[in-house]
């Protein structure tokens, strides 16, 4: 790509291009003019490692040769509506349902991730004739009517006054509990019993299901304490209520384990995916329905559909994708490398900015603090686009991309989440960058020292 | 392929795979194996007209060599984020806006139709600060939670207790109004004095928005009478309320115009899309804002978004799909064939079972009734999805597709959609077969000779 071409594109993109969560007059948008693997490069030829697989979808890394052989041969099969069995849908299916936990039995197939939530919401309510929904604060599930109704976090209040039936419980966050517990297994014990509480009171005969990402992605790869989720799946159980693990960021292979659920002993009643599946190549979303969910549809109209469910091509490019987790073992890979993330985390909690640091697999989040003793957040809570007068987050964020660690980060957490196809010396090689731009950061604009001498 | 394959293929899908508006008890899957153009042949070799481009998407026809081309090219630019700017998306969003109506600014993109109308909803809240939303009874717009709650039909109902703020008014329905007009001005003028009513009645200021499909599709292809569409824009001019118009199914030259507001002298405020921006042969769709809308959102943030705005590869299938359309003349040819098609529709008005033939361009639709005097429709109102105990519509529709001329219906009416590449021969072609289904219909099921005798 020459320079006026690059010129060209970014006017275009100025000039006709609406662009999410941002004022669109200080948009400046860049053109990445190479990729390869775990990497990018921009317009003015600056590497950069992929910390975030863009948005947590490129698993398998950029421009994956055996995705785009996958495209070359997209014309040998007819595209086909919904109503139509075709290979690679029934393939895709199938090959996902082997993968997800035992009890699983059917796809839904869907766009994206909002739209399998939507969707999710609505079948849950057709399975059980009851319509209220739990889903969890700290949560985001997308951006459509019901995604946005199920979310969590601020970016919800654009869909308020909300759909009547939906209500949130929170989620344990323990790093930031003002509680003191012996284990992680009492502090599940308390939020459980406080859920417990809440579906007494919302009447457990009116609850459909209870939504959740098992481990939230957005709102800064939140763990659960052991014993949580097997919890409240017991809860869900006891009361006729399904259980829906919202796995869009966590599916396919980011935690280690091809859903994150299968990190415990417990099984959902649905899994909603998307991102992943397809390595984001191609836009394609869905719900994985239990045996039991499903069955209630064989005599039971399903009456929820869109134009492209189970689209010819984007389900092509699901069943190459899926073919790469296992031919290059990145579950494997995810589990070994995320130790060695683990473990670069771990030795970030010297900074002073440091307040916490979280991870499963190769999804991680570093939540950076004012100071660590209060553990004042960097940036105080709701303040995101553009909201915070300080702006730290956002430089701390373009510091990282200027020594070429591309990421993005929510609230004061940095989230780090790079393709399944990392190496350990790449994990090295970036978390090395990470701590240059953190060493900086801190002497440069949060704690320089003269400033202190000053006051 | 072969036989084995395709049961393999058939049996994966009823155990794998979750069909739309099915039970998934008698889904029975058809298998396309081979496409060309309008045509397709399934498994028993049957060669079928595909007068309904599949979902009302494939305008440029099955396996087009330009698009399977275009796929070949995919991997030569690298994915991207939403927050990037690509050279699909920006040529992409510069092409829709040059051929959408002079008002037209920007474009967000989405993955479907569905989601494109509840980013619409929500672009409305925030551009206007105001929070009601009108749209209309028989109209169908999806069925996430936003766009369900828009739709205007039974498909609807799953999502109620509705979104607060959701309100509905009347489409004009001539063929069903029980009053007797003088002129469609007449009729138009009696629709958009109720319109004002209720405007007045529902607060004007508290309305962000009027959507409507300027030509109903699933409903039946409503043609508007003359002056409505225009009075309803005046309508919404006085009052400070968007007018959006969704264009899903009528956009990309299906009734002879690029979109079909540009029929009529008017502008709406914004545009939503999907189906032929790609002809589906990637998922993609969107909302295009005038300049005024796009505008406010220079200094105030554009808050919502997906992962997939603006797919790489989507954008790219979009361009090379605009250039189709342009290089073939299809719009020329959709008005041409278009008027071949309603001449063949007038003569259908000699059978007994048809009510009504309505169309612009290649959208039409033929009413069934049981009654040319009364009107009693064929299907009572309401009675989709395996409701109607008669099930006369789909056995129509079945022996429609016995003789090679594949569509689907709605309530009463057959749908009439073929790729915007058919010829004015292939046209004739179909209607002929059209006309023999219908004859045998007539003869064999709903009039028998000798059951008029026994009677
Ligand atoms: C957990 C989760 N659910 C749902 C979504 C929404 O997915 P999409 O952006 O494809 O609509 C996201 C997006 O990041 C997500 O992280
Ligand atoms: C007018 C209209 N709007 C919206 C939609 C929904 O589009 P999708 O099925 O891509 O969600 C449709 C689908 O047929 C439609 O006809």
């Amino acid at each position: 790509m020459n320079e006026a071409e690059i010129t060209q594109i970014q006017q275009d993109d100025r000039q006709y291009v609406m662009h999410s969560w941002a004022k669109q007059a200080y948009v400046r948008p860049t053109v990445i003019t190479k990729a390869k693997g775990i990497f990018f490069w921009d317009e003015r030829d600056h590497k950069c490692y992929d910390m975030c697989s863009q948005l947590v979808y490129l698993n398998v890394g950029h421009r994956h040769p055996k995705l785009l052989e996958a495209f070359k041969s997209v014309g040998e099969i007819p595209l086909a509506a919904p109503a139509f069995a075709t290979a690679p849908k029934s393939q895709l299916a199938r090959k996902i349902v082997k993968a997800a936990p035992e009890n699983m039995a059917k796809v839904f197939f869907t766009n994206g991730g909002a739209d399998a939530n939507d969707h999710a919401v609505k079948i849950a309510r057709m399975a059980t004739g009851r319509y209220k929904i739990f889903s969890r604060y700290r949560s985001y599930h997308g951006a459509t009517f019901g995604a946005g109704n199920l979310t969590g976090e601020s970016r919800r209040f654009l869909v308020e006054p909300g759909i009547p039936g939906f209500v949130k419980f929170e989620t344990p966050y323990l790093y930031r509990e003002t509680l003191d517990f012996e284990s992680e297994e009492a502090a599940s014990a308390f939020y459980l019993n406080r859920l417990h509480s809440q579906i007494l009171y919302e009447g457990p005969d009116q609850i459909a299901a209870v939504f959740l990402e098992p481990v939230p992605g957005s709102n800064g790869v939140l763990i659960p304490p052991k014993g949580y989720l097997e919890g409240v799946r017991e809860l869900c159980s006891r009361y006729g209520i399904l259980m829906i693990c919202d796995e869009v960021m966590t599916g396919f292979g980011r935690t280690g384990k091809m859903f994150a659920v299968q990190h415990y002993p417990f099984e959902p009643d649905m899994i909603t995916f998307a991102k992943g599946v397809t390595s984001g190549y191609s836009p394609l979303g869905g719900v994985i329905l239990s045996r039991d969910v499903a069955e209630y549809f064989d005599e039971h109209i399903f009456l929820t559909g869109l134009t492209y469910s189970g689209h010819t091509v984007s389900a092509q490019i699901g069943c190459a994708s899926m073919d790469i987790y296992q031919e290059e073992n990145l579950l494997e890979n995810a589990r070994e490398t995320g130790g060695v993330l683990a473990e670069r985390l771990k030795q970030l909690k010297k900074f002073r900015a440091v307040g916490d640091v979280r991870s499963i697999g190769l999804f991680a989040a570093v939540e950076l603090v004012k100071d660590k003793e209060t553990k004042e957040p960097l940036q105080a809570y709701g303040m995101d686009y553009g909201k915070d007068p300080s702006g730290l987050m956002k430089k701390f964020v373009a510091l990282l991309a200027e020594k070429g660690f591309y990421t993005y980060s929510h609230e004061s957490s940095v989230i780090i989440a790079p393709p399944l196809i990392i190496t350990a010396e790449q994990v090295n090689e970036a978390m090395n960058l990470f701590e240059t731009a953190l060493r900086e950061f801190e002497e440069n604009v949060l704690f320089p020292a003269n400033t202190l001498t000053v006051k």
